[in-house]
């Protein structure tokens, strides 16, 4: 309550209209052009304030546990690198080829150093984020197509980044820029992309970030980056560039992986650990049997994290996804996995692990029904399972291979409404409203009220709520070419948000992507 | 768990594949051609298995109690019906004009009579549902305008309800048919409209029934005509028709609802008691306060029943909706109308009352991203705030006025996920998987596995889970289509599942409508 008032993030929700102006007497256009105005103000981190949903008890989470520690001790998780194999080994684990069958008291002391909160910072510390406990934050998908602007579906390219990355600047509900999930510029060599990947959201946007870390120079180079940006001391003590390493379930962390997650983990730089679960594929087709590879699978990458650097943040991660019998593809909508996200959450929570869901995605091709329903599951299902870190909030299609840039416009809104949710129930002012209602009898309605006009309800702008008529009217818009409207217009207002980045920063950063792509390997900074 | 192989509702849904078949060899066609057909089996009640969701603490439970008690007693609600007026004078509540103060004690002790769960009977008793408690059932919705099997949006006729009604009758995860909401037949007058409304479904159906009641005609005739077929005495003594009656909030019942609710009690039959909410208008833009109306409102309509009879089911229930501050329109995707969701359901809880939610409506014109967005936030928050009638279960578009038949099909099978999310999580075979899981190591998937195709995760095949050029060979169908070809499939196979009507009570209801056309009011059965 209260807050409604303050429903000003982006262009894409109205402003209230002023006590005193006559409603009746405006035009469609001039409310366009109110919320077109309405100031752009970037959501600062989401704490929320109502209960979670537990699809479990006390003793199915235990089983959950006790299942997990059977599968890291007896079935074991193999990593295909051989210097986490010899700090297993260190460590205590019994190491096997590439299995590596760790203690379940090895396993709890060593995520016992992760932090169950931390902060992410922000080149603008106004955009600072803290991660964990009952903070939420959402952070945008990439893609391999993109559906552009003009509504056209292709593939991504160098100078589409630019634009992604200044569209999410402006979708002030989003808290954190991208630089993974990548972009796949398909006009950028493979050795060099990683740099642009990671350039482009340090320049467009003053967000927190994220990175790729697909190898070890992809990594590497991320971190260097960033410490041209934030300095190198202030990169060694804070966590400034988070990255996801996800699991080749069932039970296996490849090489490549394990290189990045290395490098993030040296520079105590968050890694959230996500298995990439295809439910019925990648893990067995039973709730608690997958939740118990999950748990194992991650917390096995979390702990990796800490004997490599104790103290880093990890996340508890989950990457859920049903599997079509058809054709193997992921697919979106399967009840057996909405009931493991929430789950995922309790078993965060049990572990004290900050943790990451994706989040609105479908596997549909377009912006339709199914990629609705498919998107509003998953948000507020991320909502009430208390996830910190929710991804992909907005515009991915075709589970994760399209970049669908109307379809991040109305994912934001939907995740905006899940905000305002989050924010709980609030008994203040009922008083005042229980006054209003006397002094109204059953008369009138409230809609002309003082009280209303101060506390707005959130409206979902994106939304089609006219009349058949005036629909008809207004050129019979579905929600994609809503989306898209209101994409092109946002993208409009970039300039007058465009954070600075300091010319000399800037110049450093560009010679930095100069010497990699002349083939030089010493960082210079 | 254990549940997959068990999702054969209807051709919307595929069966499991033979364990022996070989999936990579069959084609796109055959793989259709099974789904289509499988067998339609009707889904019983369904008995919810999961916790639910509870926005706020007792304290907060309460609060909105002593606020609607206040609500009772000192504004009071209008009945514009002298009958009323008078038994709620007789009753002890202060009577003026047409507003009744109704002591918190008098409220209290008449919806004690109310039962918490009750059976609504159908002509099959195969079909015959529960409500109340941990049951759950789907209930489809009406519409001025129909959105028909050839996608065109019109008026809809006398015509259309045949369909509809098959239609209905072989969506197996629905439980109820429908005779409310009303199907607007524009081709048959007014005054004897209802009477078609309640035949439809009695004849093509042998689902419980539900029924109009906007005039002391509606209903009596319908009364009546459920007596024809379940014989006069069963219905004096059992709910074999169940209608709804809506308060004008704020807080006013007006007179033809109140005839129609009259008509129901006497007979002993269900009467929803639902506030039209329109979160802002009708209603404070405040949550506890607009809730704590919901309660004053619903629980006066739900006490008036057992004045007239006592222990005649009568369910607590909410329309909830949004209000566009643009056009006044009915708006969907409004958090705060979703606290209202869930806290309703607690609130029912508290009265020890049944209680009925609109499920997956949305303003939308067309079925579009937005729509699908509606629908699936309803769904799952009707789920969890454990509604025991979820009404609009299919089809609702234009915030009612328009049934869409596509998405009647669409609805039913997200309904159905719901459903299967509703069974819970099982920890049997827990120790059958974890063997898998040592047997496979990390060696394989789990697709090709005994066990996963002996329990295959629920497949939402109306979705489009393929691969992009896959689609594109296919039409490049969206969810609307796909929805289309879905509906036209399975009305195809009605004639499988026709139930008989024996023709002598179809006679008797024939000539009871004949005589009503022709004028006469004497009941002849």
């Amino acid at each position: 309550m209260g807050a409604g008032s303050k429903h000003d993030l982006g262009s894409t929700s109205a402003g209230p209209p002023g006590p005193s102006a006559s409603r009746s007497r405006r035009g469609r256009e001039s409310r366009r052009a109110e919320r077109l105005n309405a100031p752009l103000v970037h959501a600062p981190t989401l704490v929320r304030n109502v209960p979670l949903y537990e699809i479990l008890d006390d003793e199915g989470v235990q089983l959950v546990h006790q299942t997990a520690m059977t599968i890291v001790h007896e079935i074991g998780v193999s990593f295909f690198d051989e210097e986490s194999l010899r700090l297993w080994k260190e460590a205590g684990a019994d190491v096997n080829g590439a299995r590596v069958h760790i203690p379940p008291g090895l396993l709890m002391s060593l995520i016992k150093t992760a932090p169950a909160e931390f902060v992410l910072h922000a080149r603008n510390p106004e955009r600072t984020v803290r991660i964990g406990g009952r903070n939420m934050i959402l952070h945008p998908p990439g893609g391999a197509y993109i559906c552009d602007l003009s509504g056209v579906r292709r593939r991504a390219v160098k100078s589409d980044l630019d634009i992604i990355v200044k569209l999410n600047h402006c979708l002030t509900p989003i808290h954190v820029t991208t630089g993974w999930p990548a972009i796949d510029l398909s006009d950028v060599p493979v050795p060099i992309r990683h740099l642009h990947q990671i350039y482009c959201p340090l320049r467009y946007s003053d967000k927190p970030i994220t990175a790729n870390s697909y190898s070890k120079e992809a990594a590497e180079d991320a971190i260097a980056m960033c410490e041209i940006v934030f300095g190198r001391e202030f990169v060694q003590r804070n966590a400034v560039v988070a990255t996801l390493t996800n699991c080749n379930s069932p039970l296996k962390l490849d090489g490549s992986m394990l290189e990045g997650l290395k490098v993030f983990a040296r520079a105590g730089q968050p890694v959230i650990c996500s298995p990439f679960v295809l439910y019925g594929a990648s893990t067995p087709p039973h709730v608690v049997g997958a939740m118990a590879q999950v748990v194992a699978e991650s917390l096995a990458g979390v702990a990796l994290v800490q004997l490599i650097r104790p103290g880093t943040p990890a996340l508890f991660a989950i990457a859920p996804m049903g599997v079509s019998m058809k054709s193997g593809s992921p697919t979106w909508g399967v009840p057996e996995v909405s009931q493991m996200v929430y789950l995922s959450g309790q078993m965060a929570r049990f572990y004290g692990l900050p943790w990451r869901v994706s989040g609105p995605k479908s596997g549909s091709k377009i912006v339709d029904f199914c990629a609705g329903n498919d998107a509003a599951v998953r948000a507020y299902q991320s909502l009430l399972s208390g996830a910190n870190w929710i991804s992909h909030s907005g515009g991915s299609l075709e589970g994760g291979m399209q970049l669908n840039l109307a379809k991040m416009v109305l994912d934001a809104k939907l995740m905006e409404a899940c905000c305002v949710f989050a924010r709980g129930v609030s008994t203040a002012d009922l008083d005042t409203v229980v006054q209003m209602m006397r002094d109204l009898g059953n008369e009138s309605h409230f809609l002309g009220a003082d009280y209303t006009r101060e506390n707005l309800p959130f409206i979902p702008h994106l939304q089609d709520n006219e009349t058949y008529d005036a629909w008809v009217a207004d050129g019979r818009k579905d929600g994609f070419a809503r989306g898209l409207e209101a994409a092109n217009a946002l993208l409009r207002r970039y300039s007058d948000i465009e954070p600075v980045l300091d010319p000399a920063v800037d110049e450093a950063l560009k010679e930095f992507i100069a010497k990699r792509e002349r083939g030089c390997t010493a960082v210079g900074a």
